[in-house]
């Protein structure tokens, strides 16, 4: 069985060996920067992974992890045109290294190519996995859209909030793992078991990431500390914030959000003492082990040996661990 | 066997029973507001025709041909983001009406979406329709890459024009074709005769359409005539005229591309005339007669009879009577 790493290392020869250069040069070279600067391969590490759960021979899931990883990177392309971003992964986004043009283009033909690696599976298995995929990728685009509704909402339920994460971001770690799944020839029971635990595994990883973006270690965690906080971005921290606060935390909560000049130290420290005030850590806290706990719960029901778990439990927590 | 009005019904038909419109609205009323907006379903009618061609049960090519329409018509939301085009088939284009980030997604989820009709495939076909559907895809955003790259260059060799058409326009009209036979049956060799014929018709499609810019009635057109030669769109036309025109002719033509006050009428006649010095006109329409007859050359090899073919070559001399 692969570990993380030992799957991470075939995602990426094979992302070498699938060299998408070719010419017009205007329109693979932003691909090959896109899929070059990195990332942790996590997605189609999770194909491999959720494959080797059913069988010892993966390469048969070789070329959907990497179509998956494809399509990973062209969502970020166009979404750091949307969300109007300059950096990706310490480096400079596409269209900004570039131009817009370029990246809309490119991502397009970014999003081709990943259909055209998970095209490659065996027949017997195709039709499954296409459906699979084509359902999470249209997915992420919904999850997207509400992302972006957000933005111009004062007011966003929670329930709203886990709807938007588990579309955008959590679907297609469920998918990653249940392709793999799929092609290891897993009973449409055991697939559907995993997507349901990388789906929760991917609401309990997002949260955590609204997590550390207001409580984490900015060295562990590679960025800024706060950002979420300073944008006013509507995380689930804030959400939950803005429906237990009460009193005057709530008015100055309200009245921050509002104010275009501030000091950005004095913004965060103010957010931070309010969550403090009302447990927001502790809340946040509990809802990531709640998912992380149904998450287990669906791997149990998965008819493999238990050690044939291990890695991909033992992987989970690796994720998990940097909460605390 | 179905005509193209038929065919064109039996799309329209199916559009609509495809219904799109779903939750978030702000992704999937612009998706259902670019397919409503009209356009004559060529590519699908053509899918369907191409399996009509092999066999009288067209049912099995139907949800292929809704997937490229849908293709086609996503390509062309993002080619107008990219063109800046403010109007298309008489109506505001998605970025204007809507905003250019929802125009980028609501295309993302297009492009998803015609993956999804095209994969209901059966599974016997799927792979090989999969494969010419994505090659075709990946090779229309190439031309699009080549057909941006020629507006920053100042020579462009007719053989570099002809190649980016053949892949802007006329691998998708093959493609759409293609697809339709293997549904229908067909041997892979009159399959590929079937795309041969479709590339063919496809040059000669977009050739006649630069023709009719420069030279055709614009009622019958149904837009402006001499826009090409305002904007200095590096036409066929263009390219012959400054291939072939030599001294003051020639000398003309290059000042005007490079003024950039000019009267709109005085521009286009003086283009015209010389055109007309050089027997531009006659040079395109003897290319356009020579892929028209290299694609019913084709469809002269494909193993059906006759009266099968009849109403393809009726539908193609339509296409092109609209140059005389």
């Amino acid at each position: 069985m692969y570990d993380i790493k030992q799957a991470q290392e075939i995602v990426n020869k094979a992302l070498i060996a699938a060299n998408v250069s070719k010419e017009p040069a205007g329109l693979y070279e932003p691909i090959a920067y896109a899929l070059s600067v990195g990332g942790k391969r996590l997605r189609p590490a999770l194909t491999i992974m959720g494959c080797n759960l059913f069988t010892d021979s993966v390469e048969g899931a070789i070329d959907a992890a990497i179509g998956i990883e494809v399509f990973h990177n062209f969502t970020l392309l166009h979404d750091d045109i949307m969300d109007n971003a300059d950096i990706r992964r310490g480096n400079p986004t596409v269209h900004k290294k570039w131009d817009e043009n370029t990246a809309i283009l490119s991502g397009d033909a970014m999003m081709i190519k990943a259909s055209q690696f998970v095209t490659r599976t065996h027949e017997s298995y195709l039709k499954s996995v296409l459906k699979t995929f084509n359902k999470a990728a249209i997915q992420v685009c919904e999850g997207q859209q509400y992302d972006m509704n957000f933005e111009n909402q004062s007011f966003v339920a929670e329930e709203n909030y886990i709807e938007m994460i588990r579309l955008k971001t959590a679907v297609l770690l469920a998918a990653s793992l249940k392709i793999g799944a799929i092609i290891g020839g897993a009973s449409s029971e055991d697939a559907q078991h995993l997507y349901n635990f990388g789906e929760n595994l991917g609401l309990a990883f997002q949260l955590q990431d609204d997590l550390l973006d207001t409580y984490g270690d900015s060295k562990i965690f590679g960025k800024n500390i706060g950002g979420d906080i300073v944008s006013n971005k509507k995380t689930f921290l804030l959400i939950k914030a803005l429906s237990t606060a009460k009193g005057d935390g709530l008015t100055e909560l309200k009245d921050y959000i509002k104010r275009e000049e501030f000091d950005r130290d004095h913004k965060i420290d103010t957010f931070k003492r309010i969550y403090d005030s009302v447990n927001i850590k502790e809340a946040t806290e509990e809802r990531i082990k709640y998912y992380f706990n149904l998450a287990n719960e669906e791997l149990d029901k998965i008819g493999v040996k238990e050690e044939k778990k291990t890695l991909l439990k033992e992987f989970c927590e690796s994720l998990m661990v940097r909460t605390k």
